[in-house]
């Protein structure tokens, strides 16, 4: 089974990548971009059929060690297909 | 209008950060992760009220700027909500 763990910073907390990856939007003529947030996507392939399961363990290994809980949120779900 | 923008290593490349993170996850004792690839999740808040044309721009930034055509692909969508 496929899962996915979604990690981005906090609202409200600062994202000097997200900054600057705005800022060359700009520079390069993207002036339509008024907020870039830059997190991370986590697919983690795991021996296990149920997916409750896979989301509560995938959940743990967030909390443990994928994401800094003082400034990330994170969200985890199975992958609808392989791909 | 709010679009991400999800960019994976390609099948096959070399993950060094998956690796390190898959090596760490089993020293925490989740034997059950036989993968783990690492990418990058960009939220763009845009100016933009036509979803198509926000999903055009943003696979130009993700072309140009936001993925290494080499070594990353990317996938864009719309997201459902503001959240």
């Amino acid at each position: 089974m496929r899962v996915i763990v979604e990690v981005m910073p906090k609202e409200g907390i600062l994202d000097p990548q997200g900054k600057a990856v705005m800022q060359a939007l700009h520079q390069l003529g993207y002036d339509e971009v008024n907020g870039v947030r830059v997190g991370k996507r986590i697919v983690l392939d795991v021996n296990e059929t149920d997916a409750a399961t896979a989301i509560k363990r995938a959940e743990e290994m967030a909390d443990t060690l994928l994401a800094n809980e003082n400034v990330e949120g994170f969200k985890v779900h199975v992958a609808e297909e392989i791909a």
